[in-house]
């Protein structure tokens, strides 16, 4: 029985989504191999929506593998995937089985051989995100989150922390891709608000998908953002929600996809003082052509 | 022949100093296994100079080993740690052979189980750095530098990048232990004015050491930092200088171990751009008590 004739029968030991989860594991490990080996190697390096937005010819050989790989065993799913989008395809999550794919997440970091970037494939149905898979592609550690089942680093359970008090926590972020002086200033601005309220430190690793997954293991308390993409946030987010922790808007709602912002953290408490200091950044939408 | 008696008789195959790398990498290793081992278990965390600037246990277990194993091995030598440091004892470069300590780097890192720490052991004879250890305690990555010799991570020769064009850089810096208003408004504004000339972008990884060796792998184009110390700065130096690198002070002009501040890069031009861009901030030495 292929998993889409499954969709709705989830009961105990008989995962509707297992065959998903176990291709999602092979392509990601498989991609990051490719990323890896592409790593060392002189790249051709074009940009996107800014001179910060980069894309490499190994993100689209990565999309391409992994999307055309899916769709073979598939084929009736549905794809949210970077470097489709940013060639004009549209960012639509419907009801059906939908799978939301970074090919290369840190990318900046790939072009310049700094070791923190991954694949990140997300899973939804019913507009419900059902499980996640992230590879670290130069650490090779592989995280995975299923609903209802935990989440983990390689064979090890993540929780995340239980830091309330800012003054304790190590907060995560990153600069987004936009730069005009207004941008800039309140990205300054929200930084300098959560240093002032003796935040032990903030870090900027260059992956969005990778600090939420430090966030996922307890390495960090906190991690916000305005400028990231479904496809940063889709499988992180399972993973985190799994390990323990709150993935939420940064107006203290209820997280949406497609907003283009997020606060995550280890408890309601530490996402909530987050989403009160810091201010609004406007990105469009991932839903808005 | 011990290490001390051969001083100033280096020549081609007969280095002096063999001996004291070989016990450096055997201490930066065995420092490194004990921290790796502490990573996962509850800490008891102290303040320093400020809320920002934390200390475990850990850190002292760590520096005794160390010093202890070098003072019975090289009775003769002098030693600056950072936790001797912090304890009141005086952190002065004669030109007697000094060994420079870091036993932790990225304490607060460490507290939160963000696994960015590095254990790092510099040696400088006469004021000149002879050689720096730098050990990545959980990616388990020693990087080594021998004046005349080159620099290595594991068996892998390191070199710089030659961006000297900031519109292709990735930069490196720490927030620094001060968080005063004032302190915090210039280190935006060094941020600011790097994004503003259009940087690929800024990473902040809260371990000087590990962003250093980052540099002189190639990683990245430029670090700079004020508030780091004579131990975050003396293995690493010799490094990225043995992988092509410059390290300069501030203000464009030679480096100064003590003088809490410098710029790194892998090319003249790119540190020299830096020190163009960038606005001072104050720290005592460390040679003031």
């Amino acid at each position: 029985m292929k998993p889409s004739e499954k969709q709705g029968v989830a009961a105990r030991g008989d995962d509707p989504w297992k065959e998903c989860v176990e291709v999602a594991v092979q392509l990601a490990v498989r991609a990051g191999q490719i990323i890896r080996k592409a790593f060392t190697e002189e790249k051709r390096v074009f940009t996107k929506t800014s001179a910060a937005d980069l894309v490499t010819e190994t993100d689209h050989f990565v999309e391409n593998l992994i999307v055309s790989a899916l769709k073979e065993k598939f084929p009736s799913h549905r794809f949210i995937a970077e470097e489709a989008t940013a060639a004009g395809s549209k960012c639509v999550l419907s009801t059906s089985p939908t799978w939301i794919i970074d090919p290369v997440d840190g990318t900046c970091n790939f072009v310049h051989r700094f070791p923190t970037v991954a694949v990140s494939i997300g899973f939804a149905v019913n507009q419900e995100l059902e499980f996640g898979v992230i590879y670290h592609c130069t650490e090779e550690r592989l995280y995975t989150g299923r609903r209802g089942q935990g989440a983990y680093c390689n064979d090890k359970r993540l929780q995340v922390s239980k830091v309330t008090d800012i003054s304790k926590a190590l907060i995560l972020t990153e600069i987004g891709p936009k730069r005009d002086p207004e941008t800039l200033k309140l990205f300054l601005s929200n930084m300098e608000r959560l240093l002032k309220a003796q935040a032990h430190g903030i870090r900027v690793i260059g992956s969005a998908t990778l600090a939420l997954c430090h966030l996922a293991s307890g390495a960090a308390d906190a991690y916000y953002q305005f400028g990231l993409h479904c496809w940063d946030l889709a499988a992180a987010t399972v993973i985190i929600r799994e390990a323990g922790g709150v993935v939420i808007d940064t107006s203290g709602g209820p997280l949406d996809l497609m907003s283009c912002r997020v606060i995550a953290a280890g408890t309601q408490e530490m996402a909530a003082f987050i989403a009160q200091q810091i201010q609004t950044i406007h990105y469009g939408r991932d839903d808005e052509s």
